[in-house]
């Protein structure tokens, strides 16, 4: 498709590759270095040798045909650097620096100018005043911030800074992006463009979208009816509330608008509407599963308190308890300790063990009455346990029953729960860490089905 | 005050101590030898030396006086250890041990039994069926499990295994308890007579509570009332919805009860309410603040979009953004660069530094117009800058200001951030990774000085 210029470039010109490690243009090449799928050069009107590479004066005298350009220039340089990418044939261009339409009518004035050489030669931007973009997959980080995670989640993101704080707060978290786009002021690529080729991409299983103004509301609301039919679109818009809205006016220079119209036609277009960074995060990462067939979900926890809390998370969703079939209770009742509670949410009480997971988890699945299930697991309390074993069980269980029914996990258990957490991820079964964000996924799934259900 | 023998004991008997690392008797005896305040005794009717110490046979042969008794013996031999424990002169009972009231009448009755023992005695009991109690204060962990870290928030769990998971969360997220305390079936010692404790206790700032449900509601209403005008009390209610009221029936055989007649008690006693374990947790935290003289709040930030979200919850929870002095923006805008606002809330840009966020905060804590500040940062992305900086300038600010104004800090940095939160937790200014996090901090202070000034 058209964008993979963009995201899976033969050749990328880093223009302002630096080795003064105080500039954006040294991150920036440094973290180019490690791109997998093609060749990257550095171009430096100084110093001819950048990072250990040799450097070129102008990306037109690089010996090699150049799809991506990263633009890391200063303001004053940069619509000569347009000029010259679009004599050399570049494709696309991330333009990461700033000075543009965010500074007022001038620099909206500039930012126009630049498109239209750019359209002239063929060539599209993302930015100015970005951060940059990076793919997970081939290793391509073209931003002067770290790797995120490689993951599932199509990341947009139209602060840089917002955007760079959500990529290090996922790396600590262990949740991972397939793409991640800061795109700035969006002189010319927009979230339309991006959402249409994001949606044929193999790599993403949702996409994730931080609006605080979208500029051309009719071919927005078009590009998402059209993608929301192939992929979940979820969306976190800022600027709620006056405050906010004020706020983001200040920030952007563009109007926030009313987030009740923007509410009405997110909801119509079939987007979903994150109210949090984590509503928005907790939802795409649902996307890993499959959807269920209705509402009603059964809970598996090793302690009463959690299991409360995210029952009255489902059911704050629309979603509710499963009753589950008498012979489930029966059976369960058969292996489980004579405290446990067999009704859902299903109790194995603190000495659950990962075969008793396994066990419960296969009898939940197996459950007519169940149309997703929700496994949680609070720091195992009797000495030598590890959330590992629970973890094992799940997934020994998913794996067996193998037939079709969305399961989610919550694992509270602080750093001792991670390596169960990375078990599970790797499987693909999304894991979390409070009840309000397996609640969120649970709702996202089931109102996607609903959705493509009529 | 009464209950110092729970959290301040001369001499502590570990009933049940063992080598066995399989047992609980294990890790609590483990976790106990590194008690500071007071002597420590294991009991094990076997072994002559438990981990490396002197045991006894009985409770009765420890050649000291004995407040507090941790027992953690199997359930048939509980009854007769609650009358060694009267006779040998004990005042408080942490009882761990499970199988009472939580199975059912019979139960019930025992664990009335025992109460009836040890109040003939002059006895207290916490529990049973409960994880134990820690005072991080003076390095008392009476549970089975790792360590909270030491802070000024008294949590009190209805729940051991979500209040064990409590911990292991706040320990990850470097976030500190005063007093941790599993009440587990509350046969005798009940969340009233532990909020009247708390309420007089220096080292806790607020007090948080985990309610399944309240056995006698008046006495909870009399007690919340009197302690709320003392210190705050943050209630996480579980079972709010039926699917939750339901799962909470089931768990803890006791009826949750309508989450609409102990909302309207709650805030009748003057009791702030939390919908998730977050929101608790960041509302208590903010205690370390004075408290506000208005709902005007100031947001200074290196990034648009999270003021743009921070706007956006404080305006959810009725404060406002504050309409700074002519003069405070004249100031801004003489050392701030063009590209910034100088409007609240103010975008220092990316470019801030430490000195920008010292010069900010004091202008702003300076203006009449303003009640509370928040400060913001985003990864700062400029080469070579960290996070650590702008929590030095911050700090600085607020200690040359010095005006009683609370200080809120959102900085969402994921690793990075953590020597700047450490730096900024120090100075008692309480730092949050998310936006709602701060922004129901900033409600709780101002929703508390709202009911003081009537």
């Amino acid at each position: 498709m058209t964008f993979d210029y963009f995201f899976k470039p033969k050749a990328i010109a880093v223009i302002g590759a630096s080795n003064d490690p105080l500039k954006l243009g040294y991150e920036v090449f440094k973290n180019l270095k490690k791109y997998k799928e093609g060749r990257v050069y550095p171009v430096n009107v100084k110093d001819e040798v950048v990072q250990g590479v040799k450097a070129y004066k102008n990306v037109r005298n690089i010996p090699d045909e150049v799809d991506l350009a990263v633009i890391v220039v200063p303001k004053r340089f940069v619509k000569q650097t347009v000029i010259d990418c679009g004599e050399k044939g570049v494709k696309g261009i991330v333009l990461i620096t700033a000075g543009f339409g965010e500074t007022g009518e001038e620099g909206k004035r500039e930012e126009k100018e630049l498109v239209e050489i750019a359209h002239k030669y063929g060539m599209r931007i993302i930015g100015p005043n970005c951060v940059g973009i990076m793919n997970t997959h081939n290793d391509m980080n073209a931003t002067f911030i770290m790797d995120a995670k490689r993951g599932d989640i199509a990341f947009v993101s139209q602060s840089g800074a917002l955007g760079a704080g959500i990529v290090y707060k996922t790396v600590k978290e262990g949740i991972g992006f397939s793409k991640f786009i800061s795109i700035g002021n969006m002189a010319d690529v927009d979230f339309s463009e991006l959402m249409e080729y994001l949606a044929d991409d193999e790599e993403s299983k949702a996409i994730a979208l931080y609006i605080e103004g979208v500029k051309d509301g009719r071919k927005f609301m078009e590009a998402a009816k059209k993608v929301t039919k192939k992929k979940p679109v979820i969306v976190l818009k800022a600027g709620k509330s006056e405050s906010g809205a004020r706020a983001a006016s200040s920030h952007t220079g563009s109007l926030a608008g009313s987030y009740k119209i923007y509410e009405a036609a997110f909801k119509q277009t079939g987007i979903l509407v994150a109210n949090t960074i984590d509503e928005m995060l907790s939802m795409a990462r649902a996307f890993t599963q499959p959807l269920p067939k209705g509402n009603r979900v059964a809970i598996m926890t090793n302690a009463g308190g959690p299991g409360v809390l995210t029952a009255d998370e489902i059911d704050k969703h629309g979603l509710k308890l499963a009753n589950l079939e008498e012979e489930t209770m029966q059976k369960l009742r058969e292996f489980l300790p004579p405290m446990a509670a067999v009704k859902n949410p299903v109790d194995m009480i603190a000495s659950a063990r990962g075969e008793e997971y396994y066990k419960t988890a296969k009898l939940l699945l197996e459950d007519k009455n169940v149309d997703m299930l929700i496994a949680i697991c609070v720091v195992p309390t009797f000495a030598g346990m590890t959330p590992t074993e629970h973890a094992e069980g799940v997934i020994r269980a998913v794996k067996e029953v193998n037939n079709g029914k969305p399961v989610l996990a919550l694992f509270m258990a602080g750093y001792v729960s991670e390596p169960a957490k990375e078990l599970l991820e790797k499987e693909g079964i999304p894991v979390y860490e409070r009840p309000e964000d397996v609640g969120i996924a649970a709702y996202a799934l089931w109102e996607i089905a609903r959705r493509k259900n009529g």
